[in-house]
């Protein structure tokens, strides 16, 4: 195996592909990197989690094919602070000797034999085309909102709901939901669950990966998904098992209407919660009263009124919410304002756009006592 | 006590006194503010840890005299995250209300009178004055070769020299020493010694001060300095104790003088510790022949050469260093090439600019066995 390759190309390829080592692995070859040449001039790298499995595949200069597998973190590093100029690498029996202007090194090498061999799937399944922003923002909408407790199965992952005139994604955790709609033509209608811990790497893979491609593709079967971003490919398993029912928890009586800025709402609640950390649940209490919702919270080192201005429909209500929750939701949001639905103090808070149905968020209150 | 103030104001203020306070302490006043009004207009904050005290006024409205101490960080996290608008703070009872447009907060104060009374020194003592960047710049090439070991007493420390035509900066741990000097007319010879992380603080400190004062007056007596740096006024306790005689551990004799381009030799080091670091000591061994030094090292991992071009007066040399402790100096140092001398395999190896006396470094070598 052999092949030069300048330094920065090298450097990118790497920082994607290494996404997909753990460092928490007690299996040697996991935390390596695959590296295979073939003769026409290419060089792929892959890494692997048995997860997620990132490849990506680079033009190179004097190939000799091969393969072999390198340590992820000490073949980055090496090729990261090298000058950027031509970069050699080639294999030398069990070591790989790295060559590059007045730097030598040789650096051992595992068989390529123990990599885990990931079998594609027919790339002519399930095929989507996303847009990438449009794919980046869904995620960054619901990731937050599931559950990050790895023993609760589907709920640690997003749906993602082809329909036949759109896309869904949801994430629910059981204190919050989160929904998010784009209008898409799809020509079979599909369901799969995928880690939102996976969904959080691949929207990192579609910052670092090249501008030119604006879109990306999934392919899907019943166990696995390929995303194909540029020249970086992405297999990952899906979850498995049934989703929450998520539309049966949606509220279908909204009694109260409240029109808010989110910003000044956001601001007033991160300041309330700067007294509620203290005590339990993070508790804020909403007072929603005519045109003015008051924010308070105490502990023992202290209280807090907030007012923000509100427009409403129908009655007054006071309310509990875990801050943090509420946070959550209005951080990832980008309209200037929102509606928010309320029934009762121990039902849901619904969080809608002023207009279309781009996302919906749901919020578990926090049962209040008076005092 | 009663004032108002712009909250911009008040955060960039509160900003550089909280630096005093340690969070490790648990004498719960040390983790306090003292916000003091005087009725003609000013508000001074103060915030100490017996070894470092910090005080900034500013000039406020509405003053009503009066003092308190309030919770450093739920104070300060409260007005950083407030409006930029006018907060008025105002004393009820033990409390103090912090009202800014629809936020109002009530929190516990703590006596004024359980805060420590720092007693200033006379202002006219020792009085020198730095120039800002120059300071900073001394602090930043010394400090990092103090000891950071708490129980070593004076080798924590950065030794202040005031000379008739100069001030010199050093600072040694025992593995590495560092010498900085700047030209400079002083009235009297002096020596004090103040704690390298002391010194670091003051340099975030002149990074944070307002840009129109370009000058920091120091005033030193046996116990005590003074920074005055603008509005803010920092009281600390000097190190008791004899420093090393540090110019006995200089060379006399330097029989081998290498002139090197400092990027050059820190990138080469650089790649070549990613090797070492595995290893005891984080060793690299330089062999110094001819016109190249070739710097090697190696682990279970693999090993690696790197060669860098030098000029070199007298014999040729092998000698090993730990990589973090020439490539904290190389690091400090601005210049573009350097002079390296050494004597043998075993004498510490000194690190002197090109031209004139600015700083002079010196590092032990490491042992190295043939094999």
């Amino acid at each position: 195996m052999k092949f030069t390759c300048n330094q920065s190309v090298l450097t990118k390829a790497l920082n994607i592909v290494s996404k997909a080592v753990t460092s928490r692995t007690t299996i040697p070859i996991l935390k390596g990197i695959l590296l295979e040449v073939s003769n026409n001039g290419t060089l792929k790298m892959s890494a692997s989690d048995l997860d997620i499995t990132i490849e990506e595949t680079i033009e190179v200069e004097n190939a000799e094919s091969g393969s072999i597998v390198v340590q992820s973190k000490l073949f980055g590093d090496i090729i990261r602070k090298l000058p950027n100029a031509d970069v050699s690498v080639e294999q030398e029996e069990g070591n790989v000797i790295i060559k590059c202007m007045n730097s030598q090194f040789s650096i051992i090498g595992l068989s390529p034999d123990e990599f885990p061999n990931i079998k594609d799937i027919e790339e002519n399944q399930g095929n989507i085309v996303f847009n990438k922003t449009i794919l980046k923002e869904m995620i960054r909408k619901t990731s937050f909102a599931a559950s990050i407790d790895e023993s609760k199965g589907v709920i640690t992952g997003i749906l993602i709901e082809l329909l036949a005139d759109g896309i869904n994604m949801v994430a629910i955790d059981g204190y919050r939901m989160a929904i998010t709609r784009e209008a898409m033509i799809n020509k079979e209608e599909k369901n799969v669950i995928i880690s939102a811990k996976i969904m959080n790497e691949i929207s990192k893979i579609l910052s670092d990966a090249s501008e030119e491609d604006e879109n990306v593709k999934l392919f899907m079967s019943d166990k696995k998904a390929i995303f194909m971003i540029g020249s970086v490919k992405v297999v990952l398993r899906l979850l498995d098992g049934e989703f929450i029912k998520y539309k049966d928890v949606l509220p279908k009586d909204n009694k109260i209407k409240v029109k808010v800025n989110k910003g000044d709402l956001m601001e007033s609640i991160e300041r309330a919660s700067l007294l509620s950390k203290e005590g339990k649940n993070n508790l804020i209490k909403m007072s929603i009263k005519d045109t003015i919702v008051t924010i308070t919270s105490k502990s023992e080192e202290g209280n807090v009124k907030e007012e923000v201005i509100i427009s409403k429909e129908g009655e007054d209500l006071d309310i509990g919410f875990n801050a943090k929750y509420v946070l959550d939701v209005m951080k990832s949001i980008d309209d200037e304002e929102v509606y928010m639905y309320f029934n009762t103090p121990i039902t849901p808070c619904l969080v809608e756009p002023i207009e279309g149905e781009a996302f919906e968020y749901l919020i578990l209150p926090v049962r209040i006592t008076n005092n």
